[in-house]
């Protein structure tokens, strides 16, 4: 099996770690491909970059559909994978409803602590879409995606103060890393705070592949049915 | 007050009418403008040409900001509105969002009619992030938007029909015509089925005639703050 | 066009300003008209004031109702809304249904600040009727509504102190005034916040002018159909 | 315990058979008594009449709050209850909220069968606030009021017909008579669907002793805080 | 009329005190019985405990549903209520079900204080049922039920402190005692916050005699239907 | 990797094809092994046998735990999965849950067609658990389990009957088969329908790997926490 992880940033660095996130936890037999589109954005931290950005996915789609048995979307917020569900042959899974998900799976409550604080809006959003206000706060720490370049662990304190934050004043029992290339931090998180930490790129290739074996796709009935001539955008 | 309509997808024809529709109900001291995309889909009926339609509008909005006291995003499931405020001086108001508070004022239920039936998840979004689905049913006619390019009365029977289904069978009292292009559609239908027949275009020049006036403008304080240095998307 | 403003309570000085407010945002040719009941309540700070009140709104709805295109109702609760709806020849806006939609428009997220406390569940009626519970949190100040008698700005640090708890605690992105006769408000309380504020008169009043531009007025089809004879309420 | 059953209308007819339903299901040592407004309307089906059958609760609620424990409104809708919340010494019920909460204790799903259809909207006022738009469904028949003037049997096919309607269609378990003035169909409703028949004055009897049994009144806490001085409202 | 009061738990001393509640607010003509489980475990602190507690609901509903006019299950989060109304004759009803609809008829928000902690999951589930979130939340004290065997007074002060809490920060009006056994700390609790406070048994037991003298009891039509033939589960 | 799949009810013949299933999906490095209660019900069609099944997964669960690095439970209804996560010490999968998340990988919107129509409820609860009313709606058809005893292709022209009534009248884009031992049932349903079709157990497997391989379990927090000594309950 062929699972291509898009990157909808233009990051060389991060898509590698993402990459890296998802081969880890995928089986033997799946061969993770790390992708990012050829032009676009440094990163997604607001509507306008999502826009960039969801452009940037469709485009990555598109060029590996034909060797690609699934997708996952490595973007807090989903950006781009309702079109990507249209334009790719097998499925697609977001890595924010995948976390959301997972965390349903292991507690009755959690939160999301997101970055940086003006995306709370995008976490929200895809909560929303899946009908889990009930169970799910969104924070954030006011942390510019870019500090992520070359890894996370120099946030684990800001982490740590704001998850706890969470399970005291939002009865939250597990914490979902609100961003994609927070791998390196679920380990030393989870060892501080003694709860899940769920990362979002592998909640989604655990579901990519479960789908896969299911011989599952995006239906075609109506809201994801094929579209047939879609122009190119173009990245300068 | 300049009041600039972007129609989404590169018609020339819809959009010399939607701006048509639009100026109808503009107060005189009001200029409205009507343009679209240099490039993209001729229509937006799938979530993947909302990708490339939001490009679109983004585009225009950035290129006619400085001329513009507010703007209107002519597309029915309200396509890069968010990003729209981002980058815009002045309020942007979504046609999808304008329709369904305006069919609040006048009616306890109401049925958006939209086109074709795979957009109705499109309708639903816009729905669901207003918080409406308690009030307000969604329903299609399985048209293509190209079908309206050239007026929209040869489908007053099909909407006739869907309209008394929504009256009848989801105590509907208004009818929200689901698309941008059917401005011509709003008297004879009404005429029909006695009950208001909201055209969203129209709902959201009034209501950003109404936030210019009050001299109000899109929040900075998080979700929509401005983004500083966005790359151009280009269309071939 | 005539634009007819009901004040629910009796006091001559508040049916004044608030008079004044919807003036100031109406367009030229719009005149505006601003009415008192001949007998009620000072304020409407409970439910049982808002019987008596809303007596006095239909009252005056009959009373003006052939020579007004349009009414707002100028009570934070909308009392009377939906009766007048019934009576009244053209549309009718409350001012909270109106702030709120406004804010949609302005905000992701955002806070009613209103008064005194105990009417935080009028306010939230509203909320709920229109479904904005997940983008809209309700504050109160407690202050009595006569304190805004001759104006309101000696309230100003008041309202900032709790806006700034809404925008820190609630994630609010623009506050909206929970009351008529604050209209002196705006402007200092926005120039403190630096996010927008919105007083629900001069919303509404942009919302009536919108949809008398449209020629919709409040369907008849079931639950606003017109009462045929409805015996008088009398104040003694 | 003396529990006054406040009928909001000015019919002395359905005045005696709401007192004789409720008096039928209260406990021996529970004296109902039943009371009409000085004047007003001789039925509620619209928002207008509610105003006006509001202000006519209130009048009743004042009159004999000194010598009443309870009190219940006998009004679908349940207009008028916040503010004799405020106004009454003891607990108030109202028919609607208590005729809900009766079939959640018998039945999953459950349909009110209102009338006159334009009603359906204050039916579907008190489901919201409950919160039970998930478990119960609103239906109508298209009759007056007026038809009950003389009990309504008469009434039984129609009822019959649309409560199978619900059972099929809305998967409900058990039927919400949406009227006061009903109780004489219950017994042989029953007996056609075989499924609980609910009438809301029965309802809110035993939810009125059962308060006053543990000795529960309003909360004085904010919302329903007493009301000092209210002033008159008069009837002609 | 023969009322029994199952307490899911194995206490002697719990069962005597929660029917002594029981029969404390009983109508004069009601005979309450209270029974417990043959086996089972001593406290339902946790999901696992709720299984086997549900197990002795069961049990014991059939062995006195020939002798019992009514149920009312004394367990907070309501084990075993939904499968002992397809098992019973008459009605059942759960503790905290009823406490919320009491809660509801005497206050606009309100709070539950449960205990231990970690069973805050099983209240929530209950609100969820009856769709109450919008005015009920849910707090903890972390005290095991075992320290209610011998009477709940010796909590006074910390059931204060959260309440105070919910008073404070919920804009609770009312609050629900999340627990079966503290029927002696209602009137002190009471007197220090003065708001009202509930115990779901005495709330439960005016339902049940309610619903009783209406002569309801549980649909047959379809989630409730009788279950024919039922294997034990013994307790060793 | 050993994961144990519980069937709740005591029939060989369902648990070898429900385990069959399982094995299917799961990667060639898990170990899957199929086990039933020692005593209970031959079926889960009501909430009573629910209760019997419950205490079976308990039983089941601390039987395997030592040697069980996952649990799927193989119920629709996910009876008995809250107290399976307290009990067990990897993760807990229940089916419905699982096909739930799944479907809204793949479809906007989706029905589950469960049997027989009395268990209607059960699949609502889990539904509205998760938050997902907005996209899913619930059928039925009226066969009972012991129907599938032997296989389920017999159920294909019923199957079709009500998809295509759900595909048409709830706009589903798939189905959610909502009843274990329906694995037969997937392709020839899908090949008729041509929209994805959906079976719990196999959702269930690919989350519970995909949870193993993430080292994520069961929350320890609160809602969660260990249960230290659980009475035993026994089947005769």
């Amino acid at each position: 099996m062929r699972l291509t992880v898009v990157n909808p940033n233009v990051s060389d660095e991060l898509t590698r770690r993402i990459a890296g996130a998802a081969a880890a936890v995928a089986p033997q037999d799946v061969d993770v491909l790390g992708v990012h589109p050829s032009g676009g954005v440094p990163s997604v931290e607001s509507h306008a970059e999502e826009v960039v950005a969801a452009a940037g996915v469709l485009e990555q789609v598109r060029a590996h559909d034909a060797t690609s048995d699934a997708f996952v979307v490595a973007c807090f917020g989903d950006t781009g994978v309702a079109a990507a569900r249209e334009v790719a042959s097998g499925p697609v899974v977001g890595m924010t409803e995948a976390a959301l998900m997972a965390a349903c799976l292991v507690a009755h409550r959690f939160t999301v602590v997101t970055l940086p604080t003006r995306t709370r809006a995008h976490s929200e959003r895809v909560v929303r879409a899946l009908g889990l206000e009930h169970r799910c706060t969104v924070r954030a720490v006011d942390v510019p995606v870019a500090h992520l370049e070359s890894g996370s662990t120099h946030l684990l304190e800001t982490f740590v103060a704001e998850s706890r934050a969470a399970l005291e004043l939002d009865a939250a029992e597990a914490v979902v890393l609100g961003c994609a290339g927070l791998a390196d931090l679920v380990d030393p998180l989870q060892a501080e705070l003694g709860v899940p930490v769920i990362e979002g790129v592998a909640a989604a290739v655990g579901m990519a592949v479960g789908l896969h074996r299911m011989r599952l796709g995006t239906s075609r009935a109506s809201s994801f049915a094929a579209v047939p001539a879609l122009p190119e955008v173009l990245f300068p």
